[in-house]
């Protein structure tokens, strides 16, 4: 399978159509566009059978993805309406899956003290947590309230566990219906970065998009339908200079100044070798705007305002 | 029973001996100091059956209490020396319970939000974690490396969810052989604020000390034994203002000022009324050094690195 | 000079009424009271000649305190209507003293790594400065802007410098035309823990409240207008105690329990006696609300907004 | 003047022996190295004449590099003897600028709300300062200590003053007799990020290698010595992939699928075309390892303690 090196679906069904030279739909895939305001806009790309499945590796089922502009200088009332738009979408998904009182569970996945991986354990803080009120104080808060709970369960790296050991537990342990997860993700664009929240109702695999594949949390694992709301923090720095190179190529290609081997080359993956010749071993360099820690403020704020209007 | 309102049995003990006017040792109490530096000083309580458990409120078990001077002001040294009295004591109460390459899970209690409810956060994230090494790297970890997990659950305030149903799950999961617990206590002594660590092997109820009882952590509700690690970070604002009314009729007394009114008064326990009449309803009034941020901070390290020696 | 033990000018009146029996106002000093809703209300004291200044030990000139009821449980919208009453009443000071276009540079006072002594680093963190954008982007501003600058200069522990040291040299190169100095204050109360908000037009002293008295930031050392913007984050524990002690007292004379020696207390400020007696030495012993690091945020928040509406 | 794009003397030297293929030294610089531990090893530059200067675009004086291996897994030994060495060169640079008992004040650069620009404000709330004891508790300190002070003065971006402005004021008014500035600087080197130290006795302009030129502080503009302290802690993404496409170019060349057209490139500085064609141009994109927040911590516990020690 061609490597995508995003965990965005919609990113995916471009790329791949771009490579196969697709002009209308990929056969096993839906998708249609909204733009709610000047600055937001909801794809939502449906994956219907396995032929979608393969042509794009991901899970049959529903990905929505909401794109904020210029996320860095987001007023207060653009931020309100992102979140807005999360919660209808959101709330569509649950609503799809659970009654209006069950449980729900919310996972912040991540290392909190990584500025770009701390998004879920940040929007966790956040959000308002109503079962224990529901349990033990039940007259200070609406009878048709939904029971809300929240975890932060950490990183391997950190508490030494599997973060599905963890979720497994605690959802053998108060048995909620229905599981929110929250996580970092991968894309190949930098503009997507701390701008994009993908939703979908396949569940999702800890860290796909950076190489540290974990085991997946999804209803197979956890018993439970998982609903993954997930938003790309980092770009791989061998994605951006494989990505760089491609537009080189091209851009010669077009002025007639390339030549048979570098035309070869383009057809070519060449991310593992820029890996190994160009980065240095010891550390995961990343791409990322120097404006991260506030982008992943404000993010948080847009995700866990959503997730509370859709509870 | 007399209401302590102090979760140390060392401070229980003084108490209970001094209200019952008893010179020697409690029946149903065994206890010995050991001075280990100038600075620091072990006082191990061990409760040897129902008598000692009834007269000071506490379990049958072992209770440690290492007390270290001037905390504030401590050099890297003492420091030092502290975390190793903290590894040797606790070392004897794990040997005591599992053998040396059984699996042992850290859990720090408390907020991370709030200041003086942070010590058990801080502590794991300084834990040196094993487990993970040993199950996917063996040959980077000496072949005698105990498996060592850990996990901040965060409070119920923030969760909704108990305590003890995330730490249930977890080790009904991962089934370690030990739990380690560490939590912020209440004590009566302002001076034993971050410089003081009781250990004990009979489990913890969390927040005991400060009047939200949650489900008790113990080898009853968890099925394996559980060391408690407690700090005292707060005194309660009543419990400050009691003690010194008791101290003010007591000098009146001395001083020959004082009338039957009084004296009958300091019989009594005036904490309720205290509470009552004195205290704004809204907050949970505490006494603290403005220095405790950076007090806990100093006892976080200690405590992290007492246990890392000691595994 | 009685001892008022607060930086408050209201608490002060009410103290000075209170120890002299006084019904109406003190003379030399005018007051005010205007509820704005039924949660905030805003207190104007102003000291008109010697007497009144004598009588509270503050200066000529107008105090204005601002209260907020419920601080730890306000709503967004309450939050807001505070911002407005606080930027309502530094408007006045402000117009009384510079034009429209006049240069303002805000001050945070206190140490940002001590919970209770953070509000004025933090407000400074999220004021909207205007200064480099007018000198260097007029473009991208309204011509009518004020120029804002704004700065944290840390305490003189942790820098060596005499916060009027610093202040001065960037006054002395920058040239405002006024000053506004947030500071955390001491209060008697503990209802008024990061709920209650007082401005003057007088100045202020760095720490005056605790004890660790520093050179003055007023006009007189300026050579600009100061506006102090001060709030009550903490309540010194000898202070508490001092006061409980009375309240007890006074309890007792009522059910006629006193005795001669009493009395003659009650008339004594003890407050010298409690602090040798009853508290450690080590440490600067507060009363504060558990709950101070989340009040602290939502002050500043209020704070801030405040003044950038008043800008 | 080529375009470096590197703040690092030793870099800029690499860079033009390579361009104008110089074996030996370069005129007007002189140039030795010291291999302390196996993983420090110490560069010293010394630009002599005009001719140096102009070769490198940097001021006449020392420039001297510690670079540190690993900085991500440094034990505890190897960091302190990173200080000890720090220390060393640091003490004898400020040796040779003023006498012993003089003062020196510390500047830490930077937003400390922007992790890769925190290293300067981090460093100097782990600075010991002394000043204020000399001043005013002379008894507690040695009586031949040197009088050290210490302030973060913020960005204009946050400020909106000047950071010369502020340090100017500062200096005014308190008086050193020597400035160490600390700053964050850009580097072509990703391994080279929170692990090279630059010192030099030339001073600084801060943010000069990130594009955003502010007044310079030197001996110039402060009327005092100033040595900057640097640590590279971020490369520009269009740095990287600038040079990524130069390597790529000497691969095809090497193995001759080169042409006229990417011979001719090479010669050329392709950065403005790359920053224009790839990158999106709401942000300020960096190439920074996933860990920095981590690292940026370790470098400043060691450069504090330096610092400190050379004191």
């Amino acid at each position: 399978m061609y490597n995508f090196r995003t965990d965005l679906a919609d990113e995916r069904r471009d790329l791949y159509k771009k490579a196969n030279k697709i002009e209308n739909e990929v056969d096993g895939i839906e998708a249609e566009e909204e733009q709610i305001t000047d600055k937001i806009k909801v794809t939502r790309v449906k994956i219907t059978d396995e032929q979608g499945e393969q042509a794009i590796g991901k899970k049959q089922g529903n990905y929505i993805t909401i794109d904020i502009q210029k996320m860095n200088i987001i007023t207060e009332e653009e931020a309100e309406k992102a979140s807005e738009t999360l919660a209808n979408e959101l709330r569509k998904l649950v609503e799809n899956k659970i009654q209006s009182k069950e449980d729900v569970l919310i996972v912040g996945l991540g290392n909190e003290e990584v500025t770009p991986d701390a998004l879920g354990p940040n929007v966790v803080k956040d959000i308002e947590v109503t079962r224990h009120i529901i349990n033990y104080l039940p007259q200070y808060i609406d009878e048709n309230a939904r029971p809300v709970s929240a975890i932060a369960p950490g990183v391997l790296g950190t508490t030494g566990i599997e973060t599905l050991e963890v979720i497994k537990g605690v959802v053998d342990n108060i048995k909620p219906k229905l599981l929110i997860v929250i996580d970092a993700l991968a894309s190949r664009s930098m503009e997507r970065i701390s701008s994009t929240i993908q939703l979908s109702d396949t569940g999702i695999v800890p860290g796909a998009g950076v190489g540290n594949t974990r085991k997946e949390l999804t209803e197979n694992t956890l018993g439970i339908p998982v609903i993954a709301l997930g938003i790309p923090t980092v770009v791989e720095t061998a994605v951006v200079v494989n990505d760089a190179l491609d537009l080189f190529i091209e851009k010669l290609q077009q002025e007639a100044n390339s030549n048979d081997y570098l035309n070869q080359l383009k057809e070519e993956d060449n991310y593992e070798q820029i890996k190994e010749a160009l980065l240095p071993k010891d550390f995961n360099f990343i791409v990322t705007p120097k404006e991260i820690d506030e982008l992943i403020l404000n993010m948080s704020e847009v995700v866990a305002r959503g997730i509370n209007m859709s509870m």
